[in-house]
């Protein structure tokens, strides 16, 4: 059987190189706003040959305070939400897109692991996903066994990220 | 013969947890700036677990306009000695360390490839490293005999702000 991590790296390569494609030919631009993940998507989608043309910008955001005074995420969303909920990763996808003024962007917030937060366990990844006027945000729960470790939940999060965007690229 | 994808790999692996281990040790925290790296550096960083308490803030700032309005890059700067320079990479090392507040900070612009900008041939990366009053630039030129895939020059980068973050946080 094929590992968790060798079965993500080739939904990543066949989905990044397919997504960057697309995203030439419509003339579209991607920007994204990466807690957990820590630049991992960023680095996924700007390994494509061409990517300069639709990557606009990526923004690392570890700290509740480079989320509020970098991005604009309001405090008012993480004091009322928490850091790790779908409001934050949809506020952390908007300010990227206000900032870069790109087509489509993502946030991803969560918690990687090893360990939780004393709030949510590892695998608790909230990613948001907007295209135009359409948004998607979800709680992966990557992790309800247990089983999976602090690379595998990061690798998880950029095929589910990748994935929406295929899919909002391909369908509108 | 290992390949260079291999030896880089190695290298990074080992060379990422005692950088962050050094971090954690020292209470220091850091922040990058990427270009053609793009966020490869923040994900390695950042994959090593605890390095929520010593990654501040990346930015991946492909285009200028980003690096201007986001990082805050002057205009002249560009202008004056292109966006492919040692004046550029200082710049957004200094502008990501001002926004973060972080002991040590990276900057990396250059042209990972296939193929130059039309001045600068495909490895022609300018890598600035802060850390405290210290600073180091250099154009590492990895690409001399036009052997190097742009993966490889990504990561060849990121092994050569790794080397330069160990040794300023280790001697000094």
């Amino acid at each position: 059987m094929r590992s968790f991590e060798a079965l993500a790296r080739e939904y990543i390569d066949k989905t990044a190189g397919f997504v960057v494609q697309c995203m030439i030919e419509k003339n579209l631009r991607i920007s994204l706003a990466e807690s957990c993940t820590g630049g991992m998507i960023s680095q996924i989608i700007t390994s494509v040959p061409g990517a300069s043309g639709i990557f606009e910008c990526g923004v690392v955001s570890y700290s509740e305070r480079i989320k509020e005074e970098l991005l604009g995420v309001p405090k008012s969303i993480i004091e009322k939400y928490g850091v790790v909920s779908s409001e934050t990763a949809i506020s952390m996808a908007e300010n990227v897109m206000r900032i870069s003024g790109s087509d489509i962007s993502a946030g991803v917030t969560g918690i990687a692991g090893p360990g939780g937060d004393g709030i949510n366990p590892a695998g608790t990844v909230y990613i948001a996903v907007i295209y135009k006027d359409k948004r998607y945000a979800a709680n992966l729960a990557l992790n309800r066994f247990g089983e999976l470790t602090r690379q595998e939940i990061r690798l998880g999060t950029a095929c589910a990220v990748l994935k929406k965007a295929e899919e909002f690229i391909n369908r509108h």
